[in-house]
């Protein structure tokens, strides 16, 4: 038992989330399973951490299915981000040890484009890969509580054995995203580039019943990157799309230009 | 007047840290000063925005200096992140319109290498390359309240005069970190790449009086990349870094080695 892979599991949803079950009911085939995931939802925290207060760890029982997929794995809630539930799996609970695989998900809601860097599921993958665990971030593109999950399934089960048995590139995490599912089977699994898109925000502005305002965020998401290797691309032509990801943010193409500024000071 | 660029300063450390004042007093010579930052220190959030939560903004005072540097200045605090600062002050108070230039910053701390990513500030700027304004932010190596902010006053002007002037590549930003002041002149600015680095975290175990374990973030800084083009080097040399930072966190170099995987489902 020892030997089999450890694998840690979070979302940003919390840990009672129907998305973490499902991942963990899969993931439980390849090896040990720890979740160390959030107490309440954490989503768009990108990689925040806590360093203005403290942190707590809850053990908790996972919700069982009706076949007790979940029973036996260790399960702890934390009040902190998913990122804090990285560092405290690691530096807390495994004491500096690293688990062979960092698994997050599977997020309820879409995380193609840039969406990467708003998301907690993400970020926690990007927090993995930063302490040079393998890791992967899942999203299924469908918001509701009661999202259709059979077909993320299988492919978390392709591409965790396809990731133990190759391994992921030091210095990168990998972004799945799993188009909702519409009644039809999905095309197989795409390699992607994050497409280029932005949010166009709006704020709904309300009042209090004391009449002063307050404000909350609306976007819409747009992309006009016609890209056919862009993750946007892959789920809307019925694909799943898989990016690399990187946390070395540096813009190299840019460097040549700034060295023209002149860099006396004063 | 109108002609002046509008220039959106925002930080993490909140409205009323030294740096951003300090911030605002410079680039006021270059521009109309619109002003929307955190009503509490919002360190370490990194890009996360507010969705689960409304947003209040409220029209403050800038503490004035004794030059009065900050009159004039048009100032919000925002209940939410760093991010959510610039969203409002795109979305809300300039109806959609986009500033000329965003600065956030000046951070009382470090925001080197891999810290793009935890930090407020730096996504403050990067949220600002999406929305495809040229944004820089300013980083002090001195976390301290009274730290010396003597230095950063001609790097500010300097890398802002250039920033109009020469423009930066779309979908990039400016992460510049400088020195602590140390009694000497600093060398000058040099274009970098982010080093490769991690944090050696740790959590401090203590019992609340209900005898309760909660736990602290301590974390150790270590960067073993010993390339003289990092930020680490830079700053570690008496030099200003200046990173050019992109959000496309695409590993395109890891897009073969993935495409060598099986991707049927099931």
């Amino acid at each position: 038992m020892a030997d089999l892979p450890l694998i840690l599991v979070t979302n940003d949803d919390g840990i009672f989330a129907p998305g973490i079950r499902t991942l963990v009911e899969e993931v439980k085939a390849f090896g040990r399973v720890l979740v160390v995931a959030p107490d309440k939802p954490q989503s768009a925290m990108g990689h925040a951490i806590t360093i203005h207060s403290f942190l707590r760890l809850q053990k908790v029982e996972l919700p069982g299915t009706v076949s007790g997929m979940t029973a036996g794995v260790e399960a702890w809630s934390c009040s902190g981000t998913p990122v804090d539930c990285v560092k405290l799996a690691i530096y807390k609970l495994l004491g500096g040890k690293r688990p062979d695989l960092l698994v997050s998900g599977v997020n309820h809601g879409s995380n193609i484009s840039i969406n990467v860097l708003y998301s907690g599921t993400m970020s926690a993958a990007v927090e993995g890969a930063m302490e040079g665990i393998p890791s992967i971030g899942f999203s299924l593109m469908d918001h509701g509580i009661e999202a259709d999950f059979s077909q993320v399934r299988p492919v978390v089960r392709n591409v965790v054995a396809n990731a133990i048995k190759q391994g992921i590139a030091a210095g990168t995490c990998l972004n799945v995203n799993i188009p909702r599912n519409q009644g039809t089977a999905l095309k197989g699994i795409r390699v992607c580039r994050q497409a280029k898109a932005n949010w166009e925000d709006e704020f709904e502005t309300r009042l209090d019943p004391g009449h002063k305002e307050y404000y909350w965020l609306k976007g819409e998401f747009r992309s006009e990157d016609q890209g056919e290797d862009t993750d946007v691309w892959a789920v809307n032509n019925g694909y799943v799309s898989m990016v690399p990801v990187q946390y070395d943010m540096t813009a190299h193409h840019a460097i040549a230009q700034l060295n023209t500024w002149g860099h006396a000071i004063g």
